[in-house]
């Protein structure tokens, strides 16, 4: 398998993603993976001598361009074709790769990922999965958590599937638990999405429905997967992370709130697009790198895109 | 003035609704403050003996019937007429109380609140604040909080102004900042919704707007009222309400986190009705039995509703 990996993007790029190679190299050396490294080769030359990355199981693609952190992903595209991320959604699309992760510019990997790979046949909109973890120590997964601020409630009954199918080949659980994020338990309470959205979730067969949860058992193992509207799902997880940055700033030292470094699991997947994309937090180091290119592996292992097609056929 | 408290409502009514009481009486005896205590005279009877608590500034209205926590709220208010709740708007609709207060059914005070004391003219929807604890300190608004599960843009442009007038009024901000909650920060950002809000709220003359802030920032003090549908704020309240019950399982002492603890702000206002609301939280104790009474004391103090009224002709 071929992983293609943007080295230049993330605030720390490209230092962090050459380390966050040296670790996955070092932890896999079966030859099954071969990595595809993306980005300006004057800089990278150096640190790989430096770092003493030395594989024949990685090639380096020149980009001359790199799209910025905050610029506009639909025109950094279009005007940038030589950057890593168009360069790399290129590579996916012309099937010379088979995923790409990058830590870049967020908007321009989901515009890639929609314009470029394309939705599966039968997913109506693509999403973003975002873990979330429980109180237990299971790790859930929160669908949409960006790519549509508006939806309709057939969108979420399919955010639900993918979600599910993320959930049991990626993350292991077998039959996992589907709840819709609401303002009360009942069937009938919320606004009018998901007044919509739970009949026809309560009728999808191919999900475990079980039924609302509010807002304070988001982090209670009620369900391994947790559906909601892009906006709010966007809005959630950002506080979840301040949290995170709250503690650190404090100085509270909790194995759970530790949980809360969104870095630790790598970046999110792009669910119900033709190819494995996984977008890293700018932020992201070393580690998130490894995991990233751990859970493309796995992705890849469990053949998952046929996984989603066979089940919007 | 006279302020009405439901001593049947709330998990620990009436012993903590006493104590709280007491407290507040303990600590107020300006005879400014008439109580009018409305519950089963033979629960409390023993009790205001076993708490010694006498005041010639309380007055006991008996109420025979209790609507219970989970009882649905229409229904109740209809026929449970000698309930506490409902004795309660009774009275303050009736001009014989100037504000209430209940930790009773959530629901039953919101539908309470609409039906019975009804939205100030001009105000299209009433909503519910609830108290964000900014890291600097601070206390901020959300708004909604669950009245309105499906918005308007003109609904989030009145909330920001009833939002500004209670942290004005009540709060004690002397310009607070509006910014609505979104998923990015340019204006443009978002779903329809917000993309429809935030050139109501920039033209809004009447608040002191500073756009759009992420989750990430509600936290952060970047504004004293954060507005939004009040299914995205409700969901955003109880999550954070979730942190405060994870930080007391896991034993974190922290300054910070323990205002999280949202019992400490008393309870959340009902604005743009016509009288001053307070819905307490189910687990309400006696300090915050304490607290609502002593915002209810500030509501009328400072003429609140007035405020409200001369600022929707």
């Amino acid at each position: 398998m071929n992983i293609a990996l943007d080295m230049m993007g993330g605030d720390y790029a490209p230092v962090e993603a050459i380390k966050g190679l040296k670790l996955f190299l070092s932890e896999n050396d079966d030859n099954q993976v071969h990595l595809t490294l993306i980005g300006d080769e004057n800089k990278l030359s150096p640190l790989f001598d430096e770092y003493q990355v030395n594989s024949e199981n990685i090639t380096v693609v020149h980009a001359a361009e790199v799209i910025g952190m905050h610029e506009h992903p639909t025109k950094a595209l279009k005007e940038k074709q030589q950057s890593s991320i168009s360069i790399g959604f290129h590579l996916l699309a012309t099937g010379k790769t088979d995923a790409f992760i990058s830590a870049g510019n967020t908007g321009a990997m989901m515009v890639g990922s929609l314009y470029s790979i394309k939705a599966i046949t039968g997913v109506a909109r693509p999403a973003i999965g975002a873990y979330i973890p429980g109180d237990n120590g299971q790790t859930s997964l929160l669908v949409d958590v960006g790519l549509n601020a508006d939806c309709k409630p057939e969108n979420l009954s399919q955010f639900a599937l993918l979600g599910s199918l993320f959930s049991k080949y990626i993350l292991n659980y077998e039959k996992p638990r589907v709840a819709l994020i609401n303002v009360g338990e009942e069937e009938g309470k919320g606004n009018i999405l998901c007044q919509a959205a739970y009949p026809l979730m309560k009728e999808n067969k191919q999900i475990n429905f079980v039924g609302n949860i509010e807002g304070r058992d988001l982090l209670m193992n009620k369900a391994e997967v947790y559906v909601c509207d892009g906006y709010t799902g966007n809005v959630l997880l950002k506080f979840a992370e301040s949290i995170y940055d709250i503690v650190q700033k404090r100085k509270i030292e909790d194995e759970y709130f530790n949980r809360f470094n969104f870095e630790i699991y790598g970046g999110v997947p792009v669910l119900g697009v033709n190819k494995p994309v996984i977008i890293g937090h700018g932020i992201s180091t070393s580690g998130a790198f490894n995991n990233m290119i751990l859970m493309a592996k796995k992705m890849i292992e469990q053949d998952f895109i046929e996984k989603i097609k066979s089940n919007f056929v």
